[in-house]
């Protein structure tokens, strides 16, 4: 990979960019794999718990609470890996469905983080307070709707 | 992908091979590829660790911070990825460098799963301690020994 990642506070860079870490020197390669890395976990830990809420399989409170837990840990990890020069149409060789209305709505993506990471924490909650599998299916659902909600907008098809 | 994974339970299955959770009924490759993805995500975050404790990059004591909490909150999953079935030599379609050896010695297995969680835990929290960049300097190092450690008996070279 020769494709090198322009400074993050290089001149031109709106300030709705800004990661909240400083961002490391790294090819958009890996940043974007990265992210698709952290984003599998949260599916892998997700899906059981999914097919639980569907009836696919029995529910099993244990491994929910467990997957639970493991979802909320890893639920704020993703973000920074949608840097600048990592988006659809920038200037990389890997493979993206980020669309480039990424950079061009950075708060509307943020919200969409954000709402995922509170349905998150509030599955945890609800798992650490022993609610009933029938509360805790309706929230397997929010959190659910909340990855579409981002999908929708700023993922491609 | 047509491969099936054997019910874990199944006759002949080790004890010591069992996994803490009820597994999914997951394909060799998506187990293979969580694990790859949620390892991917520990040395994303261990990366700078690494160049700060090198010299390579400067000390942040915010990013160090952040990124020793993160990597704390991943180091319990990538394991369950390691099912049976999934490791090289089984009749699956993915690319691994994770040995047989594996599920020959699961328990030498674990032991090094154990000292990285453990290193892992110790620098998390030796930064809530504030402790001095020079002890969380060989800290780092005693993790990435402790991934070294792991890799020199179980991962193909």
């Amino acid at each position: 990979m020769t494709v090198t990642l322009r400074p993050l506070l290089s001149l031109g860079l709106s300030a709705a960019l800004m990661l909240p870490l400083a961002a490391q020197a790294a090819e958009p390669e890996d940043a974007i794999e990265y992210r698709q890395s952290a984003l599998r976990v949260m599916a892998w830990q997700l899906g059981p718990m999914g097919d639980m809420a569907q009836g696919d399989i029995d529910y099993d409170e244990e491994e929910f609470a467990t997957r639970a837990r493991n979802l909320a840990s890893v639920a704020h990890l993703p973000w920074e890996g949608f840097m600048e020069g990592t988006l659809r149409g920038d200037d990389h060789t890997a493979e993206t469905d980020a669309l480039a209305k990424i950079g061009d709505d950075w708060s509307g993506f943020e919200e969409k983080q954000e709402t995922l990471k509170q349905e998150v924490a509030t599955l945890a909650r609800m798992v650490d307070d022993d609610e009933e599998f029938s509360a805790l299916r309706r929230q397997v659902g929010a959190v659910g709707n909340s990855c579409k909600g981002c999908h929708d907008d700023f993922r491609a098809e």
